[in-house]
């Protein structure tokens, strides 16, 4: 069977005061399903990690379903950590295959700004395990990928710069987005001096906290943006069980799948979304899925290949660094950002795009879903 | 294609102090697939509803995976309020129809008597729409179920006694459940004269807070037990839409649709869980389920028809009431005992068991799924 895209939609992302989550939430399914002509839906699943912690609102799903008049329908919010709406959207077309669905609406979202660092911080912590002695003794997420970004310096003579030049191609396709949270200018010298986060990570190599929702409307019936392939993996879920610093598995093992299963390869992928939750992440996943050779990702940045004239344009929405990444509908803005790539109507457009991929990252690598799309 | 039970696995239920989440979790995880004859799994989904905000403690599905050495099987949580297990369980279900999986895990827990009432009702209230009145109001849901309660006195002549066989039949059964958490003998006047809750539901026709897990292996691959139909429905999120509060229209639409999907009716069911988060709720879903006519509910219950050996046994193994309601964990709980009593194994076996019903409800009659089960 095959399965495709039938509309999208995606929130401003940002720090949205005068919205809810819920304002946000109805807001791109109602675009989503605006531009995939309004059909029957069948099911409904929602992408979110911490609105039960932080906003004290679960039952996402139900909340969609009611609030848009969509019945009886089944629902369910999904959480994966900041996979959650990769694996919304996976749920989605393991429904459509079942049988027991023909169409279904998948949304994330997140409202993460009206909170304190400290807060949000605490909540996104619930994305370690609390019996492992990393998460008491202070680990955090820029922590975990600093200990990865010097270890990749070590053994393959990148340097802060190559971190740089990723957040700097973010930042400039950002500037063409204007649904991203960061559009202003940087310089590589302005990210090069910007305070310290973990090192060696500055402000501009990790991702921020951001509100935002996205949505897609995918069926059984035909439309022009066909899901190719949809695969999950998961990794450690501690930094100690990694038995190598320069490689996210989970990453590598659901793109493997995902290309098996399409019958393509890393050398028929026009476009890419990657898990850019920190620079170093992008450059990391970035061999994993094969586009480069193992160190050597930070050299196709250099060489600008990953910019959207590159021959592998990698984050043409912004990416996480600059798109913002409300963490529950990251997953499904990727999926925005491809379906407007293969239907040539995207910011930073790749002249000719016909097959598109999104992977999306959860945890200190927990989780990895990998999709591919192509236009048909 | 068929789908089959091949292992289940529960914890005690109960205030489990010396025990995590992650502990509880594992224990049921490890029983199920001890009983499933440890098979290759492909997938974990996990019931969850409070793990992150009371426990800071996300990444249920890939903590699974990983502490059990399964690899890099895809995983996620699942919420849907108290359904969040029937759900996951349902997940499951549409994973292997997909043909994507053969062999599922899927586990539900909850840990909820190490916080304070207030701070459990307040997660619980995470399950009411932050943007309706009545939840700022201070509607709770004991409140809600309570006004249901008097609606059904008012209109069919039922009374407070009703409600007390109910919970009274209910503890009767979970006394020969040794996982159940109340197993003391109570009287009808002490059920009668409990300190009120919500008018007019006492101590015990409220469900209580509980620590506990319980997991399922299901598969392709063929058992004696098999999943007949699979279901869910989503209702009202808010009291004020209810259009008759005699009803939860949830529960009846996924019953009919679990009906019409295995060729079966109410009268085929030899053994009913049924999601009895207050006693109330037992008797209008009871109706709503076909197995006696509305408004009739509550006088099969007092004719003793719902007791072990009556002609519709309901929640031979305590119930939400008397074994607990750890709330991610019910909804797999309830397939754990619908399995036993198929397998002729049960606490309160019905003699002769071969179809069996479990129904799990969330919210406010936000989320119903409804699953058949028979013995082959």
């Amino acid at each position: 069977m095959s399965i495709y895209v039938h509309g999208i939609g995606m929130t401003k992302f940002g720090k949205l005061e005068d919205k809810t989550m819920k304002d946000l939430l109805l807001e791109a399914s109602i675009e989503a399903l605006k531009d995939a002509g309004n059909p029957e839906v069948d099911a409904v699943f929602v992408g979110n990690f911490m609105g039960g912690s932080v906003y004290n609102q679960e039952i996402l799903g139900a909340i969609v379903a009611n609030d848009l008049g969509l019945g009886y329908v089944p629902t369910a919010k999904i959480e994966g950590a900041c996979a959650s709406g990769g694996i919304a959207f996976r749920q989605a077309i393991l429904g459509i295959l079942s049988g027991e669905y023909d169409t279904v609406l998948v949304a994330g979202v997140e409202k993460m700004k009206h909170v304190s660092t400290i807060e949000v911080t605490e909540a996104i912590n619930a994305a370690m395990d609390n019996d492992s002695n990393e998460k008491h003794a202070g680990l955090t997420f820029p922590g975990f990928f600093g200990v990865l970004a010097n270890r990749y310096f070590h053994e393959t003579g990148a340097t802060k710069k190559h971190l740089a030049q990723v957040a700097l191609k973010n930042r400039e396709n950002a500037i063409n987005n204007p649904l991203a949270q960061f559009t202003k200018p940087a310089t590589i010298e302005e990210i090069m001096e910007a305070r310290m986060i973990t090192e060696p990570l500055g402000l501009f190599d990790c991702s921020p906290t951001t509100d935002g929702a996205a949505a897609v409307v995918v069926s059984k019936n035909k439309s022009d943006i066909e899901i190719k392939s949809s695969a999950q993996a998961s990794g450690p879920t501690q930094m100690q069980n990694a038995e190598n610093l320069l490689s996210i598995p989970a990453v590598g093992e659901s793109g493997r799948l995902a290309y098996e299963k399409a019958g393509l390869g890393p050398e028929d992928i026009d476009v890419v979304e990657i898990h850019d939750c920190f620079s170093m992440t992008e450059i990391i996943s970035s061999e994993e899925l094969g586009f480069f050779n193992r160190g050597e990702g930070y050299l196709a940045v250099e060489q600008g290949r990953t910019k959207p004239d590159g021959d592998k344009p990698i984050n043409t929405s912004g990416g996480l660094l600059s798109k913002g990444h409300p963490i529950g509908a990251t997953g499904v803005s990727q999926i925005y950002q491809i379906t407007h790539q293969l239907r040539g109507t995207a910011v930073n457009q790749v002249e000719g795009a016909k097959i598109g991929l999104a992977q999306n990252l959860g945890g200190t690598g927990s989780y990895s879903t990998v999709h591919i799309l192509e236009r048909v």
